[in-house]
């Protein structure tokens, strides 16, 4: 920690806003979850951002970033800014935040580096304002920095990171989240270090699908949602199957359908494109399992000369983790 | 009953064939659930058809009609028959069977009559063969009538009619059915006397969806999945809703719009066209709103003069049921 940022973290402990300061974890997600394109995502339990949020007395939203990746500080083009500046206009009496942002999930990986920030710092303001919002409140408002991110409103990855767990978005507008309770699962992600931009990503898409191919889909997401619920691991294994969007994007990530096909071979319950990639993700029932994917991923990208990073870690059941406050 | 039936009843009392005789009560079913095009369907309990089977020393499927419909006999064009004929393709130590087809459920009333044809009759053969196949071979067999019925081998009346309750098929192709345990659900149908043909509502239907329609349909499915397993009546309700068929099909439904509206403003969770129409469906959550539910449909058919059938019951757990052996 620079000698810069450790004034800011000094500072917290005699704030001159009133109230302390609250740090909270908030987790990686994965969003489309194959065949749930735009409805579906789950929480992992690594890697996570990490926010210290204090009231200000300044107008507005102060950020400082304690990491590497030069994100705007200007609080409306910044994630995290820009959504505790929606939260900002439902709380008359309260005139700023400063926020402290250390950021792990590398931007651009396709596992909710933006959801992450945009959930994490609302979710610690409302720490600090002793839970005065409900969560569907709080996903509302992390949207707006999901706008900045992407240039849409979506909660795909708002959604799990503030709830834990996998969630469902029924409806976006009216917003309807459900929890899906979901057994326990391994989860194991892959990032080849390319760019895959989710505007890119979304423009590739065709605006028309057949309606047999999107009745294949929707017998799958049934499927997986009853999985989840029934705890039925084969149900999931096998709803994961994606005939609509994976044909399309999976052509951006190179080894897509090696790295599928020998994780699948090497047991892994299934999984795809995390998000609009290019992160690659797959369930196993086991720790074990998740390790040895986690080595077949590591071959392929070797073999290919790619760089990447791996994660071997669980669903999240909680969301974002107050750790001190 | 007519003494030409009689006589058939009669001689099943000393069957020439070996084993005795058995009779089923076979559902009728809703297909589709409003969103689940294709993929979702369950049983009720009220009307049934009834079949009384035994084995036949002569080859083939013997059809005997004991309703006014005129079904037809030769066992190739009968849906019963056909289904039948596909399991003794599967059973060469069986000669034949005698059926005896009663059915109350009208044919072409768009509440699987054709389903409960063939899934009673290959129900009852599996009673005679103490339970030779599992249901999935039943569902498979019973597609063989559906053929014959409509053109298209479907299971989405099948297998609710099948495993009782509420199924899901995953997939067809290769087959794969999934129980949803649903609650306590109360079912209104009206069937207004006009007539649709499954063939000419099929082929209404647009071969090409827009993306945002197809998203928005699988968010529903999800929910309505999702909200049968939590048993969350609320879910269910916010979830029937269908962006893609129904507001092509209902054009074929007169007064669909103004049933609709009028039964979800007295208290109905939802519902729409059962299967490919003419006839509509309610959920309530009591049988109090069900049978309001009613009234309601009668008054907007009573108004536009036009002939009716209408049906107050529950939601099936068991599927076809044994009723004597």
């Amino acid at each position: 920690m620079n000698q810069f940022i450790k004034k800011y973290y000094d500072a917290l402990i005699t704030p001159s806003g009133g109230g302390g300061a609250v740090t909270v974890l908030s987790p990686a997600t994965v969003a489309n979850i194959v065949c749930g394109f735009d409805i579906l995502g789950f929480a992992l339990n690594e890697p996570n951002d990490e926010f210290t949020i204090s009231f200000s007395d300044e107008k507005g939203v102060t950020i400082i970033n304690d990491d590497e990746y030069n994100l705007p500080l200007d609080s409306e083009k910044n994630v995290s800014g820009a959504a505790l500046l929606a939260l900002l206009d439902e709380t008359p009496d309260i005139k700023g935040f400063q926020l402290i942002s250390k950021k792990n999930i590398k931007p651009g990986s396709g596992i909710g580096s933006s959801a992450a920030s945009a959930a994490g710092a609302v979710v610690a303001a409302n720490y600090l304002l002793e839970n005065r919002f409900s969560k569907e409140d709080l996903v509302r408002f992390a949207m707006f920095g999901e706008k900045v991110a992407s240039g849409v409103k979506h909660a795909d990855n708002i959604a799990p990171a503030i709830y834990g767990g996998v969630t469902l978005i029924r409806s976006i507008f009216p917003l309807d989240i459900v929890s899906i309770d979901a057994p326990e699962l391994h989860v194991t992600v892959v990032h080849p270090q390319i760019e895959v931009r989710t505007a890119d990503a979304r423009q590739i898409l065709k605006q028309r699908v057949l309606l047999k191919d999107a009745i294949k889909q929707w017998g799958n997401i049934a499927g997986l949602v009853a999985g989840f619920l029934k705890h039925d691991y084969d149900l999931i294994g096998r709803s994961l199957e994606d005939v609509i969007i994976e044909p399309v994007r999976s052509i951006l990530i190179p080894g897509f359908d090696e790295i599928k096909k020998k994780c699948k071979e090497a047991g892994a319950l299934g999984g795809g494109i995390s998000g609009s990639g290019p992160s690659i993700f797959m369930l196993s029932q086991n720790a074990v399992a998740a390790k040895v994917i986690e080595a077949v991923m590591k071959e392929v990208y070797n073999n290919m000369g790619l760089a990447y990073h791996t994660h071997v870690t669980t669903l999240n059941q909680q969301g974002v983790k107050l750790i001190s406050a």
